[in-house]
């Protein structure tokens, strides 16, 4: 009965020594000290080598530290018969509600206008509309996207969703699958991005679909980096379609010193924070789950097991 | 019985207007077009010619178009028997929330810090501290300043706020009085002011009260323009003891081309945007006003009477 750290990255130490904090009396191994892969029972998984997992037979479950599994994922020899636990953590969801809130706000008050207008010098009283004015669409209305249109709704925004399935949340107009898409973006004023990285949801913002939002509009992705055609984005944002994006997330990350969106006036970068995992909470998390699952408790019981089939 | 709006900018007649389109059968003249003195019972303040008030025998009260009513008080002939009304106007509250708020955001979130990264293609994961771990000040808990306090304290801030005499408002720490305003200041990390134009609050940002902030605080001006001591704020961030300003009103409007604010990398100029009237909204409140007077209606019926003793 052992825990095994999967990480390539140099924070595996770090990881490490906060699961230990939180259970002193557990075998935490930081990779590549992996001892008798016999007694690992449960699996860390933040970057880990390819091939790495299944090499331990009596895994019992693998924990990721991130909401999205990609990192997992992309290794092809992932034992898929173990289940994979997405990290839902308070904090985390609670950080990308702020994020959101906050960059929805951002564009709604045409605070990207104004900084436009400082660096002339240029004193021009262009007041908002008023907020049940303000047309917000949030893409991807799972648990957490649920959330977050509630609370806009809640301060006042006009808010619609889209989700693969049909969803129903108060004072949120939700429509369902790829036939209603048209529809949800004609009326979107700002776009939020929250969609899982799918085989369905690749380059979903693209040409086409940047055309139908109205001129003008903005864009928050705060989901994947793989949910947006690039260079079709620089392209509407040169057009003037979209009048400006917000961009947490990216095709390559770190992204790399010389893309075009760190110099893009339009565009607002950040650094993949929008939902970054705090080591303290998280790792609570992953040890709460393991303690479960090791005193017999059942896996129905853990929040956010990934479902190889939907790929999320 | 004659309604006179009084402007020297070239608004009158947009106001004029606008004050029509909801009462086709008043007599309302834009200024100087002012016609028998006698017969004006009611006045609409905009930015009045010093002494152009005091010649009115008849009138009733004085209907100013903002919240804040310096453009009317600084005539020295002023007839302060007359009762002056301030703008008390749904939307103009809400642009307000929504102003407030979205700055709160923007300095919880960091984004001046990224927008800096980001010059310098620097990805760097900073991740901000918890919402709730996130102390918000608000200087002015009048109606407004209160509603605002709620409503961050309710999207989970950690909210003081400080007046003049002790308020009371939910999950907000209420100081009150200058005698408390250190305490006050020392534990707020994001500062709004939204305090009204008085003696007392002249130049209360100065040197003295900067220094008192933690080192790093950032300040939210969405109040008036004399709250603050220009250059010492300029000294403070230069120093690192602000680590950033959003102003939205300032001693001179509209802002010099030549205002060192325009070019500082850590002020965010907007151009007193915050609350800006809405024509039509603003109109329809003072037309209601009017009737309301004018059908033997109280005074004490009405919302914002000026009070000269307060200076607010």
């Amino acid at each position: 009965m052992a825990v095994l750290v999967l990480d390539t990255l140099p924070h595996c130490q770090e990881w490490t020594d906060a699961l230990r904090a939180h259970a002193p009396e557990m075998d935490i191994r930081p990779w590549p000290e992996v001892g008798n892969r016999d007694e690992i029972t449960h699996a860390v998984v933040c970057f880990p080598e390819p091939g790495e997992l299944a090499k331990l037979p009596n895994l019992k479950a693998m924990h990721s530290l991130w909401a999205g599994v990609d990192h997992a994922t992309r290794d092809e020899d992932l034992p898929l018969n173990v289940p994979l636990i997405r990290m839902v953590d308070h904090s985390l969801s609670q950080g990308m509600l702020d994020y959101v809130t906050g960059h929805v706000y951002r564009h709604h008050l045409q605070m990207p206008k104004f900084e436009a207008l400082q660096r002339q010098a240029e004193w021009l009283q262009e007041v908002p509309p008023l907020i049940e004015e303000r047309k917000v669409g949030i893409m991807g209305i799972g648990v957490l996207g649920g959330e977050i249109a509630e609370q806009l709704a809640a301060l006042g925004f006009n808010v619609r969703g889209w989700a693969r399935t049909q969803k129903t949340i108060d004072d949120v107009y939700c429509f369902a699958g790829m036939e209603s898409l048209e529809d949800f973006l004609r009326d979107t004023e700002i776009l939020v991005l929250l969609l899982p990285n799918t085989a369905e949801t690749t380059d979903i913002i693209n040409e086409e679909t940047l055309a139908m939002l109205p001129e003008g509009a903005a864009i928050i992705n705060a989901g994947r980096g793989t949910l947006i055609d690039e260079d079709a984005l620089i392209r509407a944002l040169d057009a003037g379609q979209i009048s400006a994006a917000t961009l947490d997330v990216f095709k390559t990350e770190p992204l790399p010193k010389d893309h075009p969106f760190w110099a893009h006036e339009k565009i607002s970068v950040t650094p993949h924070v929008a939902a970054e995992t705090r080591l303290s909470t998280a790792s609570k998390v992953i040890i709460d789950n393991i303690r479960h699952l090791d005193d017999g408790g059942s896996i129905d019981d853990v929040d956010g097991v990934f479902d190889p089939k939907a790929g999320y």
